[in-house]
């Protein structure tokens, strides 16, 4: 616990009402969406103010607590779960405001602490459009998707949230503002600190203003959905479409496992047999939008799709996405715990990567369903298991360890979208080199000489 | 001069014709295109093979010999001139291999020495695309781009250089292979490193190898030409072009002077009392062209643009691109010294800069003709004259003042695309912060902590 002179100056710098002490409030802070152990951080405070966001860093990291900075803690990886004990939490929901959207030149700055789907709308209030689409983007924050670098549906066509950060301003260790980057598409003046600090982690500075890039919105967009024998002809649909130059906005699959989990929860009518679902969007020109769309149906026959579905109005489209949308919530609902991975590969060695998984849950007797985004490559195998029961979990964990290997050997990497946080740290170095790590915590240590900032994740803090 | 034993060394590393160490060839490395005083390096050393690259920068760290990485020089801001007499010069022209060109999975993998618009031309013969085109792009290298940050024409709608590198290798201070990035479209695994290197000009490490991300190419294009009473209207008509929701590929300008030196070069009738020109190339599928182009028209008949073309065909498209493609040129046969400067506004402020830079021009009785990237307000305000004349280059030097000044009044930047290197060091804390300087020296300092890479350039090596 801080000590109380410490507690009673954040009280006077951010108000009463944004300081948190009580054991429930810190309870509160304790996890994120990882399967990981809970740790209760020793205080939580919450600026409502940039000045004092700086001055909070500032003062922690004189007096040598660990911090870990938090959005909506939805991240997958541990990110956001405090190192220990005695690390204070500092909130950024109260730094929520949309500062500008800028239709001329298009671009929009934010605090940290705006929801993603919120600025999305205000971004489509005004005629524009703001790719990324994490899946916890009703609740996710700014702030955080540039933290863990998040992904989304969309990144295959429009990349995710690191590839619309243009600019952002950030608190340094020393409580210095840092700027990086501009309001304008092209910047080359001085080191290229923004795309960094993106996928960070919490570990290298404190953000407290985001410039993103604003795109118009396409003018059209079309649905199907596309039903195979097996994983193998879906698969090979997928490089076709991108092998006949269509690149769409959102192309996903759903394995066997994972179409019948979601007939159990939603009952739709979805083919139980099914080995495998295509849902494929593709978008811009309406013109365009006829053509990918032939082409794209053309190709799911030639590849021996049992059934091809193209939505005709905005209500069939929403039929054809429920889904993809309820996944999450339809593999979560069958065991106590859901291993949500995010092993990504090369897209054309998506086949061989479904193949090793069907090899891994039969060798270590687990449930693994899977689905994802077909078109980048990034897969989300789910472990369906119960972390109580320590003889199964020794199993999944087996399981995951070959998960990753496998991966690895397809030329693909740990993580497409969830980050690293303590859950990957340790297959790191099989994916980069030695050299990687100690390179990494150089420049960790650069930033943060006192290993203040969310000191376990990433790489650690070792030497 | 490094030692003899050293020399020995590097012959027998790569081989007595790859180093280089009689005057005459030393004095090729001396200078780039930047308009800044030759430095001559004690040695240059041009590996063939990427081991051999790693040895040389281990054993020159070793010595504590400052070393200038060098494509092919094409650079703007002096980040490929040595340092002092006792630099060695890495050349990177024998890593000249392009590895992979992967259609499947879009993207190809280079040694850093390949030449931009070889590997450009390699990739379209694969019927892909590598969108940055760069303006040296004939003769400059992936590496150098790299490097540089480097921009292009087509910035506006596809990005820049760094919007195409996955991933990268590159050797440390120690020799140790480095490995960021990934094959995949997403990858969020460990520190986001390749885009801090990228535009980082040498100072942090070593490239070896970059992953590039390649696309589909558009299907059909259109150009036109406009002409304008004054920059006004075409500065009008390009934030209307925006406000349509038409991202052009291509939106360049050219103003009153840069329109008439371009027609004492080539004389192709362009008239001599427009005020302004605008040339604007759409691109995708051939109906979103062909609306798009339909829109712009309309976009520059409503600002009063005093002509317009539209080109038929393929021999009236390069007509038009002619005036752009030679402006460089145009303008540098002038006059001895030709000063091409990159600041870059937000493109509304396009109008305010245009003005500033009359003003400017005036006030230090320089020569200023601009021309650029409008689309994404990145500007080429050139400035005419003879270095070697003291009075006149001082009044220069006091414009260059004026106008990164007015750049960054109106929420720009000193470099869209050029760099910093030493040529604009001076400027970059205004732009940036006292704060942001000492962070970036922190960074530079723990990737290279004797500061031997390249260490005068961009934040200098100082405390």
């Amino acid at each position: 616990m801080p000590s109380a002179s410490l507690i009673k100056e954040f009280e006077q710098l951010v108000g009463k009402e944004n300081v948190f002490s009580s054991e429930a409030d810190r309870q509160s802070y304790a996890y994120d969406a990882a399967v990981l152990k809970p740790m209760i951080p020793s205080l939580v405070v919450r600026p409502t103010e940039v000045e004092q966001l700086g001055q909070v860093v500032k003062r922690c990291y004189e007096e040598g607590i660990p911090m870990t900075v938090r959005g909506s803690g939805t991240n997958l990886t541990g990110g956001t779960i405090p190192d220990c004990s005695d690390t204070i939490v500092i909130l950024t929901t109260g730094l929520n405001k949309i500062l500008e959207i800028n239709t001329e030149d298009l671009y929009a700055t934010v605090q940290p602490g705006v929801i993603t789907a919120k600025f999305a709308a205000a971004v489509a209030a005004k005629g524009l459009f703001y790719p990324p689409d994490p899946g916890s983007m009703s609740v996710s924050t700014i702030g955080g998707n540039v933290a863990e670098s998040s992904g989304g549906l969309r990144g295959l066509k429009y990349g995710t949230t690191k590839d619309y950060v243009m600019g952002m301003e950030v608190f340094a260790n020393t409580g210095d503002l840092v700027k990086t980057g501009s309001r304008t598409v092209k910047c080359a003046t001085g080191y290229n600190i923004a795309p960094l600090l993106v996928g960070s982690e919490g570990t290298l500075a404190v953000t407290s203003k985001v410039t993103l890039k604003l795109i118009p919105p396409p003018k059209a967009s079309k649905a199907m959905m596309a039903l195979f024998k097996d994983m193998d002809g879906a698969s090979q649909a997928v490089a076709g479409i991108i092998a006949a130059h269509v690149v769409p906005c959102t192309l996903e699959f759903l394995d066997h496992a994972s179409i019948n989990y979601i007939e159990d929860y939603v009952k739709i009518g979805l083919p139980r047999d099914a080995g495998a679902m295509l849902l494929i969007e593709v978008d811009g020109h309406p013109a365009q939008v006829e053509d990918e769309a032939v082409i794209v149906e053309k190709v799911l026959r030639d590849n021996s799709a049992t059934e091809i579905v193209v939505a005709r109005d905005a209500v069939e489209k929403s039929r054809i996405w429920e889904a993809r949308r309820v996944a999450i919530p339809a593999l979560a609902r069958c065991r106590p715990t859901l291993m949500l991975e995010d092993a990504t590969v090369p897209r054309s060695k998506i086949p061989a990567m479904i193949k090793a998984l069907d090899e891994i849950a039969a060798r270590h007797n687990v449930t693994i369903a899977t689905f994802g985004h077909a078109g980048d490559g990034n897969l989300h195998p789910s472990i369906l298991c119960d972390r109580r029961d320590k003889e199964e979990f020794s199993r999944v964990e087996r399981a995951v360890d070959d998960l990753f290997n496998a991966a690895l050997e397809l030329g693909g990497t740990l993580s497409g979208e969830h980050g690293i946080g303590t859950a990957k740290i340790k297959w790191l170095e099989q994916e980069t080199s030695h050299g990687t790590i100690m390179f990494s915590r150089r420049l960790r240590k650069a930033f943060d000489p006192k290993g203040l900032f969310n000191p376990s994740k990433i790489v650690g803090f070792g030497d």
